[in-house]
């Protein structure tokens, strides 16, 4: 395995002591916990503060996005692992004297199962805390159970807007009814092109063949639609965007934020090509796009591949979106 | 060959015309011509122009970083191949009507041929266009012969650095000026751990054995110190940073901006690791670090691997880094 790293078992404090000495303007441990990052300058205690527990190995997802406009905290796991209930409950007990607290939650089962036992020990404790599940991956559940999907790259734009949205001292109701209205206009679906190896094993994360992708493959190589022979970028765009508009309604003039992720090893070249070629059959529907995203923020390590989101925005949306961040590793 | 892509011939266009449409708001082709990108809502002629032409291939670097405190324009050659001398003297003329206009160069042969070229052209139709050619690699030529060495990524210091000091209405002999100190205090090393594939020939752009990375390697394959087998991050990067210091003087006090970079397919989880190692070597010495950039700026495809540059600092210096930019993939 070529990896440059020192002891296995230390890879995520070793990754984490070097984000927070790197970008010490910005984020900080909650000492002496070395697994809650905080923002440096938070604002007062008026603000609701957006936290999220997340399995590392995807980064910059989820600490290089903490920031003023984005997360408050990352409560961070192991490598591929959502962290403990316990652990999640110390990053929200962090903020108890705010008026409430919003955990997000990707739809994975750890994520989900340790999240919520996070929320229940907090309201035993009379902290006013609550999660908000995002959920957005067309090929993990059929249409109509679109609350059994994965969540994937498109709880980006749950994110960026309720980060925005808290800054602008949205309460707790707003920013859940908001996350809400984005989630249910989000739609991704994602492509394994080949994969990265986990840096605990170091074996590779799934298995393709030379001349084949594999369509709707979650982060940790999860099943989806299955495996076909590799095409050029505009079929694959084209077949990918047909997918997800049988999924969602869209219509002539919508305005959509699209968002280009690359999963660790497809070249910024690439996600170009391929953003150019997503555009060209927006432009077939006469639908408009606004401010979109393309680079890579949510990996597995260096597997190559890339995922589309498309958001179907409002003016607010849109606004919030483009408000500024300062987080380390988010820029639009 | 796994990239996803249409036709080969059509590769850097297809990837302009992506760029140029997700950063819509940005950057715009000078049209007719599709290989010369520039600032959307440039400032006044009275401002310096920064232009840069290079290979493409290697992105974002250079057209992600067009934008307000950065460069100006990018003359955009083919995959890994200079753009013309014709081709960079249209971007020039672009700007005759400014007081002056300087052109970066990074030091390959293809890139200082083309580019002086296109300076003689520009000065027999009068105009004041300047070239500076900058060069940190200390892999490349033994210490005493500074001038013939390649530019690698500590060229990015030049770039902001400057990109800076035209926009605070530095004039043309003072950018050229604060260039040349900042490439004279500014020293890389890079480490190749795994080829990209070259999109065009679909081979591996060089080899190297499994259990082996080399230290010195150019971004396009060239020689540099040899192959060594590999280790931890903390012995890798203190290897590095021993011939760093052993070719420029470092002292007790001096503050250090460091540029972490990778070449595409080390994942940033590596990047802060190395960062982590790179902090602690100099703690023992007791060096200050300066906002460092942590990321993928200066690729080549897919390669694994990772370069360390150190600009010794002045005040001037730290304060024209840190000033903000806009360009679409540059984010300190």
């Amino acid at each position: 395995m070529k990896k440059i790293i020192n002891l296995k078992e230390n890879i995520v404090n070793d990754m984490l002591n070097g984000y927070v000495k790197a970008h010490y303007d910005k984020v900080k441990f909650f000492e002496p916990n070395k697994r809650l990052i905080i923002r440096k300058n938070p604002k007062n205690v008026s603000k609701i503060p957006l936290l999220i527990g997340n399995g590392s190995g995807h980064e910059p997802i989820a600490l290089g996005w903490i920031g003023e406009g984005l997360l408050d905290a990352n409560v961070v796991g192991d490598i591929f692992s959502a962290p403990s209930g316990d652990l999640i409950l110390e990053g929200i007990k962090l903020f108890k004297s705010h008026p409430g607290i919003l955990l997000l939650i990707s739809n994975h089962a750890g994520d989900v199962m340790n999240g919520e036992m996070a929320i229940e020990l907090a309201e035993d404790e009379n902290i006013n805390a609550k999660a908000l599940i995002m959920y957005d991956d067309i090929a993990s559940a059929p249409k109509g159970k679109e609350n059994e999907r994965r969540g994937g790259a498109g709880t980006t734009f749950i994110y960026k807007i309720l980060g925005a949205l808290s800054e602008n001292s949205g309460d707790l109701e707003s920013l859940i009814r908001m996350g809400e209205i984005v989630r249910d206009n989000t739609r991704t679906l994602s492509v394994a092109i080949s994969p990265g190896v986990s840096p605990i094993s170091g074996k590779k994360i799934f298995e393709i063949a030379d001349d084949e992708i594999f369509i709707g493959m979650g982060v940790h190589g999860e099943s989806g639609y299955g495996r076909q022979k590799i095409d050029n970028s505009r079929k694959i765009v084209s077949t990918m965007l047909d997918k997800i508009f049988d999924d969602f309604s869209y219509s002539n003039g919508d305005i959509l934020i699209p968002f280009v992720n690359g999963s660790g090893a497809t070249t910024l070249m690439e996600l170009l090509i391929i953003y150019n070629d997503l555009e060209e059959y927006l432009t077939k529907y006469n639908i408009k796009t606004y401010k979109p995203l393309v680079n890579e923020y949510i990996t597995t390590q260096e597997s190559a591949g890339f995922s589309i989101s498309l958001l179907k925005s409002t003016e607010e949306m849109r606004n919030l979106w483009s408000q500024k961040t300062s987080a380390p590793y988010f820029h639009l």
